[in-house]
C-alpha cells in the first residue's frame, strides 16, 4: 500500500454545479497546491483555514478563481495533509485543475483511496470505512441511520466486545498449553461453554439482523401483478401520489436506477418492472405458472396481487393463492374497486379466502395508507431501531457466518474434550475472522481492493 | 430585492459524489447553522476557518458528520455571512441537511441568488455576475478564458471607459444647457464629433466580437454530409480519434448534450446529427434541395461535404457547389479515399472545382489534421486572443446594438445641429444602455430575474 505519494481527485458529483471540489491528500498536498495557487503562501498558513486566490497554470494561464481549504497534519479526513480546492463547478475547469495538480506532482487517486488512507492511517477501522460508501449511497432514512451508526463505530464496538471476550478465553486456554506438561486446567470448562454460547447468541443476532439490514440498504422490491384492468396503474399512481412529497424531496437520487420508488416509514420500496406480467393476456393463471412472469415474481421480495372485486373469479383466486404458497412467495392479496361493489359485499364475497386480504379503492385512494403499512409489515416486523446494530454489509454477513462456524467448531471440540492445542487453533481462526471485519488483523490486499474499488473516486 | 433573509441551497452538482456542499448566505447564516451543528460554537469562531462536527436534527437525530466553513462579514462570495456545510455526497443526506437549514430559519435560494446577492452587495458588477454562469458552463479553453476575463472585469473596464468618455461629453453639453440663454458653446463640435466616431468604432468592435464570442460560448455546429459510402462514419471516427485525448480529458462534460464533440485549438465543434441526410438514398442532390436535409444544413455553422474520389460525378459535384453557394452556406469540399486513387490523380480530376478543396483519406487518417485546422479557420480567422475583450453574451450584444443606435442618433443630431437639450436626451439614453450591461444604472427587476433565473440553484 503506497502512502508516500500525494493523491488527487474531483470529490464532488460529476456534472455542472455551482461549486466543485478537487481534493489532494498526502505529505506534499500543500506544497503541490502551493505551486499552482496564486495568493498567500499556503505552506505558511494555519490548519483549518480558508484562502481565496487563483489557480494558475505553469504557462501563466489563469484557470479559475478558487478558495482553498487547508488541513495540516493528522487532523484531516485521511490523517494526512489535505487541501480542498473549491472552484467553479464546470467539469471542464475542475478537470483542468485536476490535471494541473497531477502535473505539479500529485497522482490520480484510485476509487475510495482517500478513505483507504483514512483506514491505513488509523482514522477509522475497516467497518467504519465501509460505512462511508453506504452513507454516500444512502437514499432513505433507515439506510442513512444504519450507515451513520456503523460509521460512528456502533458495529465495531459490538465486534470489539465479542473479540475481547474471546481473547480472554484464548488467554486461559493458551495458559493451559504453557503448563500442559503439568496437566492443569485454568479454564473452567463450564464457564467457557457458557461464554461460547453467549458469543454464538450475539453472533447469530448480528447474522440475523442482515435480513433487515439488506432490506434497509437495498430496499424492498415489490411486484404489483394482476389481470388487465385490475387497476394496477391506478394503484401505482395512488401509491406514488401518497408519497410524492418524499419522492420529490430526494429528487435526483433515483435517476439512474428504477424510476418508481416508494419511501414507507423511511424504508425504500422499489416497484419492479412487471410489464411482462402486466401485459399478459387474460389467461393470467395459465401463464403465471411458467417462464418469465414467475421469474419476476420470484425476484421480488413481495408480490402484491391486485384483483377487481367486480370481475374476479373465486376459483381463479384460490388457484392463485395456492401458486403463491407453493412457490413460497411473500404476497399480499388486494381487492380493488371496493367502492364500486361496496365494502360489506366485497368482504362477504372474498374475505374468507385469506385472512390478510386488503380491501381498497385505488381510484379514491381508500386504504392506500393501510396497504403501505402492510407492505412495510410484510418485510419488517415492528419499528426499525436504527440505534441497535444492524448488519447491512454482505462481506460482514459472510464473515460473521464464518465466525459462527468457528464457534460451532469450538463448542464441538469442547464437547469432544479435544486438546487445548486444537481448541486454540479454532479460537485463533475465530479471532481472525472477527478482526477481519474491522481490519484489526491484517486484511488481504485483494479484499481491500474489492472494498475500496466499489467507492467513488474522490472519496 | 429581499436581502434581509438568509438563503440556503445545495451548491454541488446533483447526483452521488464524495463530498456535497450546502451553502447558506445572509445575516443569520452563522446563527442558523449553529442551531443544527453540534461541535464548537460557530458564532465564536473566526472568519475563514473550518470546523468538524455533526449536523443534528431538532429531534436529536444525527444527520451527518460534516465540516463547516465560515465566512464572516463581507469577505465572502456574496458579501454576506456565509456558511458552507460539507457533508457526505448522498443526495438524500444533502437534502436532509438543506431541509433542516430551512427549518432552522433559512429560505430556499432561487437560481443564481447567491451571485445576485454578490451583485447587489457590490462584490461584482452585472457583466461579471453573468460571467459566473458562463464560467460554470464553460466546456472549452476558449469559453473558459473569455468567461474568466469577463469575470475579472475585462469587459466591464472597456465599458467603463466608453461610459466615462461619454459622461465627459454629456457634461459639456449639459453645461451649455445651463448657460443656454447666453448662447455659448462650451463643447467643440468637431472634437465631439471625433469622440462619437471613436465611441462608435469601439462599440462596433465589441458588437463584431460577438460573432466569435458566440462561437466560443456555444461551439460550432458542423454537418458532415455526403452520399452513402462516401466515408462519413470513418471520417467521424478519425476526427474523434485524433482528439480522443482531449475528449476523454473532459469526460462527463458532454454527457447530457450532443455526443460527438471535437475540441480544435480550444474551441468546441459539435458534429450535429445529420442522420436524415446521411441515410438518404442515392438521389442525394435531388433530396438535398428540399425539406429537412436542407434545414439541417442551414442550421449548421459549417457543412462538410464528403465525396468518394472513385465514385464522385463531376456534374453532381458542380450542382452541389452551386447549391451551397445559392444557400449562402459555409462549406468545405472534402475528397475522400485519396489513397485509393492516388493524390495526383484525384487532384487532377477534382481540384479545379474548388480552390479550397481538401484531399484526405479518412481511413488512413491522411490530412485529418489539415481538415481540423480548416474547420477552425472557416469560422475563426487567426488565433483567438482571449485577453482581448470578446462579447459572448446575447444580452450584452443586444444592448450594445442599442448603444450603437444611440450613437448614430447623436451623430445625426449633431450633423443636423439639433439643440443641446435634444442631444442630451440621446446621450442619456446611450449612457443608460451602457450602464445597463454592468448594472451601473438601476436594472429592471425583470431583467435581473431573467439573468439570474438561468443560473443553477446554489450559485
Amino acid at each position: 500500500m503506497e502512502l508516500n505519494d500525494t493523491i488527487a481527485a474531483i470529490a464532488t458529483a460529476s456534472g455542472i454545479g455551482a461549486i466543485g471540489i478537487i481534493r489532494l491528500s498526502g505529505a506534499d498536498a500543500i506544497t503541490i497546491a502551493n505551486k499552482i495557487f496564486k495568493g498567500k503562501d499556503l505552506t505558511k498558513q494555519a490548519t483549518h483555514t480558508i484562502h481565496f486566490g487563483h489557480i494558475v497554470a505553469f504557462d501563466s494561464t489563469l484557470i479559475d478563481e478558487v478558495v482553498v481549504s487547508l488541513y495540516k497534519g493528522t487532523k484531516s479526513y485521511t490523517g494526512e495533509n489535505t487541501v480542498e480546492i473549491s472552484g467553479h463547478g464546470s467539469p471542464y475547469i475542475l478537470q483542468s485543475i485536476l490535471q494541473l495538480c497531477i502535473a505539479a506532482g500529485a497522482r490520480m487517486a484510485l476509487p475510495g483511496e482517500f478513505t483507504q488512507r483514512a483506514f491505513l492511517n488509523g482514522k477509522m477501522d475497516l467497518a467504519q470505512a465501509e460505512a462511508v460508501a453506504d452513507l454516500i449511497a444512502a437514499d432513505s432514512k433507515a439506510a442513512q441511520q444504519t450507515a451513520l451508526n456503523q460509521l460512528r463505530g456502533g458495529f465495531s464496538n459490538d465486534l470489539k466486545q465479542l473479540r475481547e471476550q474471546l481473547i480472554n478465553f484464548a488467554a486461559l486456554i493458551e495458559l493451559e498449553l504453557d503448563f500442559s506438561q503439568e496437566d492443569v486446567a485454568f479454564a473452567d470448562r463450564t464457564q467457557l461453554a457458557n461464554l461460547i454460547a453467549e458469543l454464538t447468541f450475539a453472533t447469530n443476532q448480528l447474522i440475523n439482523s442482515f435480513q433487515l439490514g439488506n432490506v434497509i440498504k437495498n430496499g424492498v422490491s415489490v411486484a404489483i401483478i394482476g389481470k388487465p384492468n385490475a387497476g394496477k396503474s391506478t394503484l401505482l399512481n395512488s401509491l406514488l401520489n401518497e408519497d410524492r412529497a418524499i419522492v420529490s424531496a430526494i429528487a435526483g437520487t433515483t435517476r439512474d436506477t428504477i424510476e418508481e420508488t416508494l419511501n414507507i416509514n423511511g424504508v425504500l420500496f422499489r416497484l419492479i418492472d412487471t410489464a411482462g406480467i402486466r401485459d399478459d393476456s387474460d389467461d393470467l393463471i395459465e401463464q403465471i405458472g411458467v417462464g418469465k412472469s414467475l421469474e419476476k415474481m420470484r425476484s421480488a421480495d413481495v408480490v402484491v396481487y391486485l384483483f377487481d372485486v367486480l370481475q374476479a373469479d373465486l376459483t381463479e383466486l384460490i388457484e392463485q393463492i395456492e401458486l403463491f404458497k407453493k412457490e413460497g412467495l411473500k404476497y399480499l392479496l388486494v381487492a380493488n374497486k371496493v367502492d364500486d361493489l361496496g365494502l360489506a359485499a366485497a368482504q362477504a364475497k372474498f374475505a374468507m379466502l385469506d385472512a390478510n386480504m386488503l380491501f381498497i379503492s385505488a381510484k379514491t385512494k381508500q386504504h392506500i395508507d393501510t396497504l403501505q403499512q402492510r407492505l412495510y409489515n410484510t418485510v419488517i416486523s415492528g419499528q426499525i431501531n436504527t440505534e441497535s446494530t444492524i448488519v447491512t454489509n454482505a462481506r460482514h454477513h459472510d464473515t460473521l457466518l464464518k465466525v459462527a462456524e468457528c464457534l460451532t467448531d469450538i463448542k464441538a471440540g469442547m464437547d469432544a474434550d479435544i486438546s487445548g492445542e486444537l481448541l486454540a487453533l479454532d479460537i485463533r481462526r475465530c479471532l481472525y475472522y472477527l478482526g477481519n471485519i474491522t481490519g484489526q488483523v491484517e486484511v488481504d490486499r485483494d479484499i481491500l481492493g474489492t472494498i475500496f474499488g466499489k467507492f467513488c473516486i474522490g472519496k
